[in-house]
């Protein structure tokens, strides 16, 4: 409920204005790369006498309906999402191929400066086209998406993030960007573009484009949205790295913020539908007509090995790269944070610079690629090597590059490639005296900062694929110091290596040890690989938050944690409630709501029956401001304080006050009403929901927390404890409970020592 | 809030009782084999100022305590719960081994009948030993143990569920039915095994045996005990599949009510433990140390085969597996719940019933498993049989039996044999031609029967080795039906089959599918797996609910489901709430609060000041009957009605109100007063709850269900909309939600089509 604008009571209201302490936190925030007004979502169902109404007349037949297409829904977004991150393999494969081939083909004729000149150009032209489509047609499709759809789980709406707009430049841009060799990843956008096509589809399509269907109008409500959301997140995962129990996982643990035993289902169909079409696919594409998408078919890297063995022995090298990892990891988020800070001041200027910037990192990265493996020496090719060398195409463990016949370049093989095929040669087995170690120290620290500069530029940008390579590369690392001390081949420090630096930057257990185990096909490997989470997780909690915590706070997004601070037990409801609080009469005339709908920008208002409908002031319910500008734009008005008959309520239809999609809502301006209609009235019971959440105003702001978090509120009524007060106190919405506002009122709190603890501690809850 | 008895207001309550409907709901429950009163469990955080002041007191060193004692449980509840586990499997496999062995060797010299004699009276014994000591020492080990947990976890306390003894006989008592060959199993024993090992260690030993240790009183509250409860009954799980991620996955989706993420890091952390110190024990019994506990170790059926290749056509074949599996799934969930039900009938007629009943199935079993393979033809040897045929041991999967040499019997391999080793064979690859179609169907038959019959005897029994033994032959003789129409082999058939009847018993997606993964080792059959559960829990939800759901309901668990029933929409909040109301004032005379207490059996009690303490009648909180009870054994009485001042608190610590262990609460028998003291004052407000949760009494039902679900409440508060009414109408409790008091009081709604709808159709949710 935005109440930042200062504005002025005209209107009589029932109750004083308790408190008139404005909530001062903000109401924009950064969405993609734009700044955009945020609202909260309606997640609780409004329960009216009118909707009453509605669901008792539901046929059976509807009913089946409503259910048979949430599912089906599911179904095609398993399908759509499976087919668009199948599209987006496929192309990028063929576009970066058809690069590094020609490329290479002009180095195999010592043509060098003229292959130099092509590989720029192309990454130039292809990250230009990225960030200029992005910038101008959909800023809202920068970046992963995940800050931004874990947002919109947790109840903030930002306009634009679900559009078919951002839909198309979300997959388009991420194509051509990750073509252009840039270091950045696809799974994000692919979390992105799973939640829009979910979105969309539950929309019914786009109104803007008239494609809409009808029958769908069931699932015009916020709650069936963030249901099909979900699904639609937990499937992008699940095509970007063919992870389907991962994919549900990851929507689990990182993405939702509410979770019924139903929706585990729900997603689980969706992405085993992913599951099922992408290994159909596959089967397609292994005979060959994928162009140069090749045998490996999307990133699997089968490190399976009969016999991975390894004893407890092998426990102190993983706690080694646990222990580090975490410290890299955390390291890793402080300074993506401040390089996104950084990037935020310099997008300020205006577009052409990010544009800009954009080019710039490409043109770097070209140089970086295309130069650093001149620095590696050249090694003979091994005798009994099972791959070709050297590699002429563009896969495979031995790139030639610049090398003699009979020579391979090692550091090119890694570097001078696509991320996937980097990710396959680090963890393949056999391979343990392939690369030099200055080669991996030098691919590491390469990764490491060129993925912090490469994320924030203005183009959909992953950050799973950089982190799993600079892991993968760490642990490699790792692996060759310990040399003979360690059982263990050096393809599985790496996969340990990229568990570890994953865990360190992203946070996650259960779902990055069950994506990791999906994407590498060996079970063998999970007691190591939870050890290796685990501590690496505990290090850097130590440190600083989860990478996309710290997005989301740099972005604005008022995201609501479920555990409470300590300083909230130290305080009451009627300390942070904030006013003036605006009450409707159960009857109300028009002109009264029109005026009050024009100087508020509230988003519930509590409707009280007072005399002459009462005796006493009663509490009867909280009205929706989308509800009353629905029932303003009907103009069904009475013209005496009546309540409406049974006639003129059938003049209503249900659907008339479906939620309208992501910032297409209604506002009072498109309202026009004649001075007779404005003395009016309007009866407002039918459409209050009269089972509103209420605390009382002595109950402390942690507890109100908690039930406003677990039941997932936008608005949470505060009422008096004695009876000879009027019956509201005040409303709670989301802002309410922000730390920056709470601090605000109380500074000394800000000073407790609790607060840094919890900071450092995050693992305290 | 047990308030089932019939008592009589004497007191002078502040409010009138409003409504006088009693709940009608049970009180009682139906724990491990016998009849128990089951109470609520607190875990709301009752913020009182007395608490508030104790928290502001921590120190930094006991907030780190606190942490670090936390983690360090979690690590000892793995340690622990790993070792019982390998424990168990160590004396099952050479238990049961030795008399599969003895009886082996005296058939190999044609003593056929002394081999029967041994084989029966043997298994006779053991079922005997852990039926008496289930039924005379600790009734509360009978079962699975599953039911029970969950309910705990959903906030409904038995007594004895956690105690040492329970947990001991839990241990012994399946070990020794398990090797009495009967149809039972191990895993939802150890789940039980693992909450209890939690609970034991939370409430820091146990009283009775003097085993405790005071650094552990943080933990003497049911929130912290419910976290470790769900660690434990994760470890459970991945101590008996060797199923650490699957463990995790289980305790969410079937056996907590409430998740954090917080929760989800600490239980894999619990599973990391159990799989580390797992993998730690089968090296050292790898080098041949742990008798005829073999190579296999532990259950562990790796069916992994390079070339796992299936195309879409054999989706048609998993389609079927699924359909048919769901419905054979509900079909056992129906019998089953039939014979508990005759069970529940003998089981009341006395002790004797019980274990006679147990000495029947017993006997019944040993001549089904003896006789049953002589009805199978022998089989001459394969030529090119991998394994030693006939087997003379007790493993392998050609066993001689009554064949001739070159022979083997194929129904005994199955069924003469342990579970584990039953379905090694049924898993396993290239023995396509091995077993005949109608020993795999009279071996799927007899199992199906056999479980059924088993589960309910009193001992502790399993669910899960009877449900994928039965479901693996099943789909072995579905692949053999299709023969050479799939391409799939046997081995996958068997693993697709206990999918599906698993999926169509114990309605899990998501969990089942990690374990069953984690179980065979097979990534690659993930995309079926998936397919599968999800059609057989679709087709078997249409027809019943869950097994364990259903076992809760036959024991008259008060479980509360986080979906509404349609019906609770009609409902407000003021319907159903029952009376008579106790209400104490802020400053109360002893004798009052000792009538109350004896005369009513609420657990808490709404603290109101009236005049002289306010002008009107003001809500101050909830006091809780345990509180109350600690505070009269205490004596700290006032002589005269004025508030406690800080000297008379600081009498008081927090541990002295520290929760006690199940079914070890304080009565108010145990107090007695003198005179002179039941005329003095009690100050409540210190020791009351001054934030408890309310609603409005025009709430909606389904809308106060979810504030009481998702908050995990005991008492929800219903005040009054309009102000001029006492600040009070009533208290809902769990009873209050339950379909047997709602229905009770509006009989009309129990034949609203919408009941009906429901119950047929589960994923409408």
């Amino acid at each position: 409920m935005p109440n930042s604008t200062t504005e002025v009571s005209v209107t009589v209201p029932l109750l004083p204005s308790l408190r008139h302490a404005t909530n001062s936190s903000s109401q924009v925030a950064i969405v993609g790369s734009n700044v955009c007004p945020i609202e909260s979502l309606d997640y609780e169902i409004a329960e009216n006498d009118f909707f009453k109404q509605d669901w008792r007349a539901r046929s059976k037949t509807q009913i089946f309906q409503y259910v048979f297409m949430k599912w089906l829904l599911c179904f095609f977004i398993g399908i759509i999402v499976s087919l668009i991150g199948f599209a987006n393999n496929l192309a990028v494969e063929n576009l970066a191929g058809v690069k590094f081939v020609i490329t290479s083909n002009m180095m195999l004729v010592g043509r060098f400066s003229m292959g130099f000149f092509v590989f720029t150009v192309t990454n130039l032209v292809l990250t230009l086209f990225a960030s200029v489509i992005t910038a101008f047609v959909a800023p809202a499709a920068a970046g992963s998406g995940i800050p931004e759809v874990k947002a919109y789980l947790n109840g903030v709406d930002a306009p634009e993030i679900f559009s078919i707009r951002t839909l198309v430049v979300k997959i388009i841009g991420n194509i051509s960007a990750v073509s252009a060799s840039l270091l950045i990843g696809k799974a994000g956008p692919m979390v992105h573009t799973g939640a829009c096509v979910a979105s969309v589809l539950g929309q019914g399509g786009s109104k803007r484009y008239r494609l809409t269907w009808k029958w769908l109008r069931f699932f015009n409500n916020d709650r069936d949205r963030r249901d099909l959301v979900t699904c639609g997140s937990a499937a992008g995962i699940a095509a970007s790295f063919r992870a389907p129990v991962g994919g549900v996982l990851f929507a689990l643990e990182e993405m939702s913020s509410w979770w019924r035993s139903a929706l585990l289902w729900r997603t689980f169909f969706s992405t085993a539908v992913v599951a099922v079409v992408l290994r159909a696919l596959i089967d397609v594409c292994l005979s060959g007509k994928c162009g140069l998408f090749g045998k490996g078919g999307l990133i699997m890297f089968d490190v399976y090995s009969e016999n991975a063995s390894y004893h407890l022995g092998d426990v102190l090298s993983v706690l080694l790269l646990g222990v580090v990892g975490g410290i890299l990891g955390s390291f890793y988020n402080f300074l993506l944070e401040k390089v996104l800070r950084a990037y935020n001041y310099i997008y300020e200027k205006g577009v052409a610079w990010k544009i800009l910037l954009a080019c710039a990192i490409s043109i770097s990265t070209s140089c970086l690629l295309f130069g650093l493996p001149f620095l590696a020496s050249c090694q003979p090719c091994p005798a009994g090597a099972l791959e070709e060398c050297p590699t002429i195409g563009r896969s495979g463990n031995f790139k030639k590059y610049q090398c003699p016949p009979g020579h391979y370049n090692d550091l090119a093989s890694l570097i001078f490639n696509t991320n996937d095929d980097a990710i396959k040669n680090l963890f393949s087995k056999n391979t343990d005296f392939e690369f030099h170690y200055l080669s991996i120290l030098v691919f590491f620290v390469t990764c490491f900062f060129l993925s912090i500069f490469s994320y924030g530029i203005v183009a959909p940008a992953g950050l799973f694929v950089p982190v799993i390579v600079t892991g993968a590369s760490y642990g490699r690392f790792v692996g060759m110091l310990l040399g003979s001390n360690s059982n263990l081949n050096h393809g599985l420090f790496a996969v340990l290596g990229a568990a570890s630096f994953l865990g360190g930057s992203m946070r996650m257990t259960v779902s990055l040890c069950v994506i990791l185990l999906e994407l590498t096909n060996n079970l063998l490997l999970l007691p190591m690989m939870m050890v290796v989470l685990l501590i690496s997780k505990t290090v850097a909690d130590a440190f600083n938050a989860n990478i996309y915590n710290l997005i989301m706070k740099i972005k604005g997004f008022p995201y609501l944690y479920s555990h409470a601070e300590p300083y909230m037990r130290q305080l009451i409801v009627g300390d942070v409630v904030s006013g003036p609080l605006q009450v409707f009469n159960g009857i109300e005339k028009i002109e009264t709501i029109v005026h009050v709908l024009k100087t508020t920008n509230h988003n519930g208002f509590p409707v009280v029956d007072g005399p002459p409908l009462a005796s006493a002031p009663v509490l009867y319910g909280l009205i929706l401001r989308a509800h009353i500008l629905t029932l303003l734009k009907k103009r069904v008005f009475l013209s005496t304080p009546v309540t409406f008959d049974s006639n003129t309520l059938a003049q209503f239809r249900a659907d008339e006050f479906a939620k309208k999609g992501s910032g297409r809502a209604d506002t009072i301006g498109d309202v026009e009403l004649s001075e007779e209609e404005l003395n009016m009235y309007l009866d407002l019971h039918p459409f209050t929901n009269a089972s509103p959440y209420t605390v009382l105003e002595t109950m402390s702001l942690a507890k109100a927390l908690v039930v406003f978090r677990e039941v997932g509120l936008r608005h949470l009524l505060v009422i008096p404890t004695i009876s000879n007060r009027p019956p509201l106190v005040g409303i709670l919405t989301r802002h309410d409970f922000m730390p920056e506002h709470i601090l605000g009122l109380r500074p000394s709190l800000s000073r407790s020592r609790w607060k840094r603890l919890r900071i450092r501690l995050p693992f305290l809850s």
